[in-house]
């Protein structure tokens, strides 16, 4: 698991992130870098959310898949990688066998 | 609306575009590029994720908006403007008073 923390703290540490975390596809947290009820409240929704625009994607075309969602908000962007744990399974031995969730939470950039 | 006709083409015309739609937030079709029985399962489906989105988005931050949104998929790119009416709201009057879901589908910008 130390590389997943060095993942996220990589991450955490680019300018203009204010929030990382890792949950796996049911939304038990994995890893965050917020407070742990805010932390619940992002992974309850962010995992429906990701459910819902990956079925979205299958419908539109059975031949397609969902790699990354952005959200831009007045205030933030939101960033979601459904199947992280694919995309860096050579650097993340120990979560390559099921699906994780990363979130970036990011100031926008301009 | 020749001014949605307008704004419509200039998209199209954008190097890889593949596709170009408007609803109004119950998803009825406003104009498409596309051919109609596939713009009638998009806008069925993305007015359903805009909504589903928005309330994401408003439940993580009471005081927060969703803007947009970018889906990353293995074949495509969909952009979502939510209330993109309010936002062309200058060159497009007579849309300004209703929220309308601008969607265009590219070739993924690598």
């Amino acid at each position: 698991m130390s590389e997943v923390e060095d993942l996220i703290k990589k991450i955490a540490n680019q300018r203009g992130v204010t929030g990382c975390m890792v949950f796996n596809n049911q939304g038990i947290i994995i890893r965050t870098t917020l407070e742990q009820s805010l932390t619940i409240h992002y992974a309850a929704l962010i995992t429906q959310l990701c459910n819902h625009t990956k079925n979205t994607v299958k419908k539109l075309d059975d031949g397609d898949d969902l790699t990354f969602i952005r959200l831009r908000t007045t205030k933030n962007e939101i960033l979601v990688a459904p199947g992280f744990s694919r995309i860096f399974s050579s650097h993340l031995s120990s979560l390559s066998d099921r699906d994780y969730i990363l979130v970036v939470i990011q100031v926008p950039v301009v």
